[in-house]
């Protein structure tokens, strides 16, 4: 076996993954360049992604927001969040319904912060009467955090409505949009967001490398001596931003590049609305297919996310996970395995450049696999 | 201006810097792949390549060290072992001649790490009879960190002199290799060093986006529940390595694709001592150019590195550095700022995928450059 990932095949496996993702390869082929992180061209360059981001998000930079890149997966930039925006005296309460919550709790126990957690099922969105009782009595409550959409299962948290909770009891809020941003529109001014964080190899296309945090101005500013960490440290790389235009710290220049060329071509695609169309498209095709093939889909359609979507089992004892993934790896295909606590599940994404014709194809390579491993599906 | 680094032109400009360094066409084209991060022939290769590491540095996996990559800077690896190896109840003394020392001991500040300081000139080595008297004196210090290749000055420290010295007392030894893993053999045994931190985009020549720790398996495993950050968790990520071969959080899958294309191409070109030997040709030119030209080198030669070097600025109050810079960056070469608190220097490396005749181009570019600045250079 070669070991490097199909290098010699006339094409890369199709990742049906929440990332990293099947890239363009004119975003690939923007990384054949070396570039200097201190040089001025690069700087402008930086700049204008952290520009183009505000503008994603609906936002200028003089609406008080900014766009801070922080290398590392999107787990970084969620932890140089909590890293650095909750106050020594401060107390996060992080609403759970899948891993990526759960991970908020860990960083919130790594770090010693005091947290509070408001669990939900995983099919379940937070409950917001709680929620609302829960910041009316404990007043030591000073942030709150919720993931947009948890790809543990592929559901889609309602966001604006926890942040008109949040903003009725004057509380910091922070959305882990890993997986949402760039494909679903978020009005961050509308839903009352501090802190939004996603990442470069998510909806916006581009390849794994850094994350990045779009942040209320005025809330970053109020955190001098805040973070726990030096590489975290959020203010401390705003601040280098605007002295010099520079990263503290070695940038993944080539992840920057090819992110640039991302921008250009989700701008080339119609936006974020044109783009979520076709993830949805993507998404539609999968579950109908799916559903012909027999199989069931564990969330709800109505808290169903355009992302990922999780498949249980089939009840035939045949059905091994192990044998499925590698079947379909063969016929060039990449899923996910499950992460769900109370059901056996695999998940397929639906995020990436990947188009209705390419989920078709990877239906088609399903319903093979099942014939091949004999699995009965009624 | 096309904002895109030079991507009209027929080549990038060359970079003299300490990184992000110039790579070769063959490696930036190793990330012409997007591989799915779960999948088992990335695991396969992330295995191959820690075991490569391990190599590079004279050992193997059954000696008892574990090289663990981290996503992020090489200031991200380092503070990694920085959170993750001290015990609560531990102290970090830390060596300083320049910058990166420096910003090991800002490490240890936003842990809430006890820390001592052992601070030397910029242009001096260590004072081993110092480190020696502290150490007998402070029974308290736990860890001894230094850094081999100061990249502020270009002065390479003397670990292994210091290593004797720590091992005697019985502490734990953390050498920031950063500059020089690659370049220069290191025999981690030899020095007794604990915990070893480089990057992807020194002296191996991939493109940056991770960093990687080599570390002493019996220190890093005494130290479970000390790490003070989810995601710079050293421990956790061996863990996870050795449960399933992945990452605990998305990698920069393409960075890694380059980095194995990079540790051939170290062995084609000869490997550490081969490598090295180009390096030290490449600095040879350079400060025998330099000198020619009239221009004198901060360091004395025994402590200068073949890493890179800081030379003085001219005395002719017609330089300055940001013309001087301008114009050779319309030259294509493109070389690096000074960091030195007493002296005004600029530096020019001689590492990355640059040779002997790319270094007497630098130098024709750089007489061409004081000519049309009139810079008297006696």
């Amino acid at each position: 076996m070669d070991a490097r990932p199909n290098i010699a095949a006339a094409r890369d496996k199709l990742l049906f993954t929440p990332g990293p993702l099947t890239t363009s390869s004119s975003v690939k082929q923007a990384m054949l360049h070396d570039a200097g992180s201190w040089h001025f061209e690069f700087n402008a360059l930086v700049k204008r992604i952290r520009d183009k981001l505000l503008a994603l998000a609906g936002l200028s930079s003089s609406a008080g927001y900014e766009a801070i890149l922080v290398q590392g997966s999107g787990t970084f930039g969620v932890e140089a969040v909590i890293a650095s925006a909750i106050p020594p005296a401060g107390s996060l309460l992080v609403l759970v319904n899948g891993a990526y919550g759960e991970r908020i709790v860990q960083m919130a126990q790594y770090l010693k912060l005091r947290h509070e957690v408001l669990r939900t099922p995983e099919d379940a969105a937070p409950d917001l009467q709680v929620l609302d009782r829960m910041l009316g009595a404990e007043k030591g409550i000073t942030h709150v955090a919720v993931v947009h959409c948890e790809t543990t299962t592929g559901i889609l948290n309602p966001i604006y409505q926890i942040g008109q909770i949040v903003r009725q009891h004057g509380r910091a809020y922070i959305v882990d949009a890993m997986s949402s941003f760039g494909a679903i529109p978020i009005d961050l001014g509308g839903a009352g967001i501090d802190y939004l964080i996603s990442s470069a190899n998510k909806c916006i296309e581009g390849v794994p490398g850094f994350s990045f945090v779009i942040a209320r101005r005025a809330a970053l500013l109020a955190t001098e001596g805040f973070a726990r960490s030096l590489s975290l440290d959020l203010l401390g790389q705003l601040r280098c931003f605007e002295k010099n235009g520079q990263f503290r710290y070695t940038p993944p220049t080539h992840a920057i590049l090819a992110f640039e060329q991302a921008l250009r071509e989700l701008d080339d695609e119609g936006g974020i609305t044109a783009r979520g169309e076709r993830y949805r498209r993507n998404q539609e095709v999968l579950a109908q297919g799916m559903k012909r093939l027999g199989f069931r889909v564990y969330l709800d359609p109505g808290v169903q996310s355009c992302i990922i979507t999780s498949f249980r089992f089939p009840a035939d004892p045949k059905f091994t996970f192990a044998a499925f993934y590698g079947l379909l790896s063969d016929k060039g295909f990449i899923i996910y395995p499950g992460k769900i606590s109370q059901a056996d599940t695999f998940r397929i994404g639906s995020i990436g450049r990947i188009f209705e014709a390419d989920v078709r194809a990877l239906l088609a390579a399903i319903g093979e696999t099942i014939k091949e491993m004999g699995i009965r599906m009624n």
